[in-house]
């Protein structure tokens, strides 16, 4: 497995190399302007090498998206710090961090969620589950209670974090106008997930 | 205008009965499955009379989705009780009832909007903004000073109110399994607002 020589890339090898190349494209494109042949001209590959690895453009693209996911899921891992408040914090500050370098990816991914493809959506829903579990096992079952509320609030949590990061990024926004900073970002983040945690916990 | 027969209505109120029909139909069903033909035989008025009133079947159910937004905006309007977080409460709990009896409706305006295209994109974003406004007005801008961070923080406390509660809602989803009840979600939704509009006030 070591000695292969850089060139002759595995079909394994060759596959991730043009999924990265396909997200690297779409980290500034929209996902429906990638087209096949703009990504086998800038792999340097033949488009059949292409239609090869994925089954047409469509293909290409679900895999893009999804590689998206799995990687904003990576890149919310988190520390191993022993204070729950922290270990959610690094996961605040590294899912910033990702949402600001990969602005226009994220978006493509969401938007393809939204968009009624069922399949961009399970993806979609997978890579938010997956951080939702990450975030209760994180800290927040350190925190409180588990419980069915204590889950939607999580949920909710989530899509306050994605709507503010988007809002924040989006052209013409606090960010461009630098009228927010990332690290304010970050603390209203990381505020507020302990703070709507707390009104989980009934005040009787 | 006072002496018109109820059978005999004006263009104007026919077009309105027209799309409370839509949205009572779709109340339960997604819009895209709305047909000319079905709300025509509903009504009782020709495939030709909703040609007469609307442009087409897409122009049809942007009407329907527009008036669902209309709806939700009217429907969240507040109480005028002189405490800021008396009146917000009364919003949420507002907002709730609406999604709470129209579901389906509210999904279907969420998902038109989400799907990419602009027109309902728009009516969606609008109804949105004029909540923000309203909330920001009702009693967040008595309760914290305005900035930035607030209107982002108020944006985020949104998209969370809108997952949490299509969430409890969802088929499945704690609604449907007696886990959560309705008072639970308006509490977390009330006290959420509250405890985020916390975090928008630097500690130091």
């Amino acid at each position: 497995m070591t000695s292969r020589s850089r060139v002759r890339l595995s079909p394994q090898e060759r596959r991730e190399q043009l999924l990265d190349l396909g997200v690297s494209m779409f980290a500034h494109r929209n996902v429906e302007e990638l087209s096949i042949d703009e990504v086998a001209e800038a792999a340097g590959v033949s488009r059949g090498l292409l239609y090869h690895y994925f089954p047409g453009l469509q293909g290409f693209r679900d895999a893009v998206v999804r590689r998206v996911a799995e990687e904003f899921v990576v890149a919310t891992a988190a520390s191993d710090a022993p204070d729950p408040m922290e270990r959610l914090s690094t996961t605040v500050v590294n899912y910033v961090d990702f949402v600001d370098a990969n602005h226009d990816a994220y978006l493509s991914l969401v938007r393809a969620a939204a968009g009624g493809d069922p399949g961009m959506k399970k993806v979609y829903d997978d890579a938010r589950s997956a951080l939702a579990e990450r975030i209760l096992d994180l800290g927040v079952l350190d925190l409180v209670p588990d419980s069915e509320a204590v889950r939607l609030l999580v949920r909710g949590w989530q899509a306050l974090a994605e709507e503010i990061v988007l809002a924040w990024k989006a052209p013409g926004g606090p960010d461009d106008r630098n009228a927010v900073s990332k690290a304010d970002v970050v603390a209203m983040l990381t505020d507020s997930i302990a703070a709507i945690l707390l009104t989980a916990t009934p005040a009787e």
